[in-house]
């Protein structure tokens, strides 16, 4: 081995998960995994390299290049750590085009790598559950996802006001703006591209950049009245757009299913330019500590067509983060007190005067009755280092059996939080109510 | 968006996981860390890009550099896409040594990707259920580690005769080395890598080369003779190796916990060359068809040393890769035949002359039952084409429900593989047993 001054941190913006923090993952995934499944989601995987071709196709040479880890093998391929899943999901759905069954309801729960300056919310690596319905038309499909995104927070045990759902729609956002500053297609994209930056630049270059565009004071100030405006009161200002259609009609289909309470229209939702077609949608936190964008999602329509000439596949849905949804967890103290303790994990522990194999007993029967069990097996032979252990390494119980015990066919059962300590004959090891 | 050819093709030696591909993943890795949980091993997650450096510093720059996808950052940092966990778990350990209660028992199920050739059982991009324990000297922890495994294959079905579990020990192996070719721990090191490469060369190359090495024909032959040997056999060639009591203690502790049946002693075990220090183990497959080592591991002792210098925490484990994995449970024929459609999931069909609200409050009290259910959410509303959907899709029931149905406050339930219809009224959806 060679003679390198090695670091024990994680790479910069990664992390390591210790049992703990794999807990708390592990608990909230599989809560998200469990309630998407009962939604009748069905969960797909990916390769964690992919050509970095299919980056550049969805986002351009330039994004794909920069904020990509990327390389190229010893065969010249150019490959990427995937930063996002939907490129890979559109592939896998257009290679089997012909043998998947329409509409397709797919999650999945993919390690991600995106090339940027750590901050907080933004790793360099995080986890990120993607849910998609494929070919699904109908704004039926964007309210099942929205209600999807609803229901995954109410698995995880949110209350209705720790949350609000944003919702726009890009159709009729490109409606609006073409007929309030009187331009076309063309104009609206423009015009599109400086208000996405209006947060970046500030109130001042926002105005210049806008009338850079022919955009009049008294069309800014229109627009601005856009966002106090009711969904109706908007839709009223392109009453032929298709996108005010969509967005009456998504309000319409939330109000009926009791979700209308926890949804609003925003005029101020965009998601970035180039990917969404229809509704598009974001999750905010409430609560002041953490008043934020926590995910978001809606509709896309082209991305199969990116890999087989003239498929039309539509598609609508979201991504929600790890590290996101930890804050929100922690923020509204949703993480269960006994997540770490809840379940019996019980330490047979040690007298130098018996074998191995009788201890190996007891916690093979502690097992059939469906409880966490194993044996000590460090090398200090003293019980009150063997209980120390056994507190500071999570078990909740231990089972203690010296010669007089064994003799007498008994063991002492120890409850390692209350401090209680009870007497078990061997063969009532097997009822698992004794590590209640 | 550019204008690039792209396949939809993953990466050469990846995989793509389709939804039935991926109930299967999760089938045998949910069995397995289930039973990692019965006996007390607690889950752990890493990054999947490290430092190149601790690659190297266990394996030598030109196994890491040739062996790994690895590339520079922007910073000139060398990172590496994981190609396997073990580096990364000693990191870990070693950053809180100080926090950490040893005996440590620590798995993982990380991807990995490898830089080779892909061909059968051996892919760029793999699964691997890592299973160690740190800092337990004693071949208790050996003894465990292997009924582990053992009791892995078990949880997924395995019976007794369809693996077997072949065990040597490298300082055991050092020893007799040394004792029959009368040299000592540097030339034994010699010897070692010509007998790791005999299977490769032949039976002629191997030969020559042990001759050049000072090694006489007749050591050649006694050598030889201890393949064939049982344990104690073998043992008795060095009876003051360290290495053949610890031999001689596995195997009696194997026999006491009545594991012996699927254990044996072979010599020709070697695992690596830089890597175990003690006990190592192979499990094979018995099956003519697949007959092949499957997984293995052993004890390593000085990893953490890599990073905290002067720490000494024994490591001892094995890891378990899924495509492997896969082929045992194929050959065994051990996959459930019910994986994919044991649990009920119930598409709810719709009429055009029916709200889609009234079919969601359907939906939504078959979940409150705990059934997967759904609407259909696509645009052919014919109750034929639905159903045909629904069976493609992995439905197992439908929900109908006509304008007769609604008045009446009934639907009728279709069980799409028996081809059964009820009919059910509304309240009594939230009966499971309804879907059975």
């Amino acid at each position: 081995m060679a003679n390198i001054e090695l670091s024990t941190q994680p790479y910069k913006g990664t992390r390591d998960f210790y049992p703990r923090e794999m807990t708390l993952r592990n608990w909230f995934f599989g809560k998200i995994r469990e309630r998407l499944q009962l939604c009748c989601f069905e969960e797909y995987g990916g390769p964690m390299l992919e050509s970095l071709d299919i980056y550049i196709a969805k986002s351009g040479e330039e994004l794909a290049g920069e904020q990509t880890y990327n390389f190229e093998d010893r065969g010249g391929r150019r490959l990427a750590v995937r930063p996002e899943m939907t490129p890979t999901v559109a592939r896998m759905v257009a290679g089997k085009l012909g043998e998947l069954s329409f509409p397709l309801r797919w999650f999945s729960i993919p390690n991600l790598y995106r090339y940027e300056r750590p901050q907080r919310g933004r790793l360099r690596e995080h986890w990120q559950v993607n849910v998609d319905i494929f070919g699904a038309d109908g704004f039926e499909a964007d309210t099942e996802v929205i209600s999807t995104a609803v229901s995954l927070l109410d698995a995880l045990g949110a209350k209705k006001d720790m949350y609000r759902v944003h919702i726009n729609n890009r159709r009729f956002f490109n409606d609006v703006i073409c007929s309030l500053c009187g331009t076309d297609a063309e104009g609206a994209k423009k015009i599109s591209k400086v208000i996405d930056r209006k947060g970046k630049v500030g109130r001042e270059a926002y105005e210049k950049d806008m009338i850079a565009l022919g955009v009049s004071a008294d069309m800014i100030a229109k627009l601005d009245s856009v966002y106090s405006m009711s969904v109706t009161e908007a839709a009223a200002l392109c009453p032929d757009s298709q996108g005010a259609a969509e967005l009456l009609g998504l309000f319409s289909m939330l109000d009926k299913l009791g979700l209308s309470e926890v949804c609003e229209f925003d005029f101020g939702i965009i998601r970035g330019l180039d990917y969404y077609t229809g509704t598009v949608f974001e999750v905010f936190d409430t609560s002041p500590e953490n008043n934020r964008a926590m995910f978001g999602g809606g509709r896309y329509d082209n991305l199969v067509g990116l890999f087989v000439k003239n498929a039309h596949v539509s598609g609508v849905g979201f991504g929600f983060g790890d590290v996101t949804l930890e804050n929100f967890l922690v923020t509204h103290n949703l993480i269960p007190d006994d997540l770490y303790t809840g379940r019996a994990k019980v330490l047979v522990t040690r007298f130098d005067g018996i074998d191995y194999e009788t201890y190996a007993d007891l916690a093979a029967k502690i097992r059939e009755a469906g409880v966490a069990c194993t044996v000590y097996n460090g090398q200090q032979r003293k019980i009150g280092k063997e209980l120390d252990y056994a507190g500071k390494a999570g078990f909740t119980h231990a089972v203690t059996m010296g010669t007089d015990e064994k003799a007498a066919g008994i063991v002492k059962v120890k409850n390692l939080s209350r401090r209680e300590e009870k007497t078990v004959a061997v063969p009532d090891l097997a009822d698992p109510k004794v590590f209640d």
